[in-house]
């Protein structure tokens, strides 16, 4: 087995059931986190530092921010959101496959780093016609929020062919078993194991 | 799905439960096959031509031979045998998975091959104790035997690095989830989708 964890970064357009498939893969195997983020908004009620998210000042974040601490950042709603190069490489430290639920310029800026090894995944909806008949099922957008979501879509999978795996969401169960899949055989990839794997098994002759 | 097969060069020191693997493996997953060889011995009773082997003569596989039509070749007890590179070809361009059970040398070949893009195996047994242990107790072959094969084994593993993946066959009901996840994940991996499944899913909105 891997010492260290691998990352893995993960797009899908909105409405594609790539937070259903996580779920489902993160209950089936262990040793999966997601990556933890960082904000400068209030912790609400029974969120623990460092577990929900890294609790930050203002101050603090802008200071990571200035000095490329972040992967990636964003703000949202007057907060800051951003996710820490050394968080992440904490958790993989210790062992954890590590998941970042990132965009496609996101995705295009951290597989281009060479302190991260990570395996991109996109998750697709079968056709956009398709999508809109799930967004719609959903009932919580607007018909303007519906086709902005669908315009966003298309230019999205216009960038699916540079991930490395294509997850096509037709029926839940093959796409959480595909998930699975490459997440169990990356840990048997050879660039994975550690050094000499093959040599200390001839030490106990 | 992908249109056209992938090609897996497989290879394992005597004795560490590769066929077992594969039979298991091939019998929970559609659409695999081995490769199939010439060779110039005479069909045994209830072998058809193109099934277990392909049949030739010596001329014609000699011919074969010096037009480099095989991937790799032997002689054994007076019989040849090869892999040739059409009807691996072949199998793969009807979309099947194609297992190719060569050894470390061939391999090495096959894996700089531009007309293929194969995804290289190692199975591992856990220890060289234990292989011994799994040799002995197959009871079939002498002491000199063994020793020969633990001597080999020793040597191949240290190829082993060379694999792009490497499943240590400790318990065999794991030994074999890894290989079928090396293998449903394959079929999701960019390099095999044809060109444009992202941009078709735009085609019918």
């Amino acid at each position: 087995m891997p010492v260290t964890g691998q990352l893995y970064i993960l797009s899908a357009p909105s409405g594609c059931g790539k937070t259903t498939i996580l779920r489902q893969v993160m209950n089936n195997i262990p040793g999966l986190a997601f990556s933890v983020s960082h904000t400068t908004r209030q912790p609400r009620s029974g969120e623990k530092n460092g577990v929900a998210y890294h609790f930050v000042t203002k101050e603090a974040f802008t200071e990571m921010r200035d000095t490329n601490s972040f992967i990636e950042w964003a703000e949202v709603h007057g907060n800051y959101y951003g996710t820490s190069r050394q968080a992440v490489a904490d958790q993989l430290q210790n062992g954890q496959d590590v998941f970042l639920d990132i965009d496609v310029q996101g995705a295009a800026i951290i597989s281009n780093d060479p302190d991260f090894d990570p395996v991109s995944i996109f998750v697709a909806p079968p056709s956009l016609t398709e999508l809109e008949r799930r967004l719609r099922g959903r009932g919580t957008d607007s018909d303007e929020t519906i086709a902005l979501r669908l315009q966003n879509a298309a230019k999205e999978m216009d960038a699916a062919s540079q991930y490395q795996y294509l997850i096509i969401n037709d029926k839940l169960a093959d796409a959480v078993l595909v998930m699975q899949s490459i997440i169990i055989a990356q840990r048997s990839h050879s660039s994975r194991l550690p050094d000499g794997t093959a040599i200390s098994l001839e030490t106990d002759t």
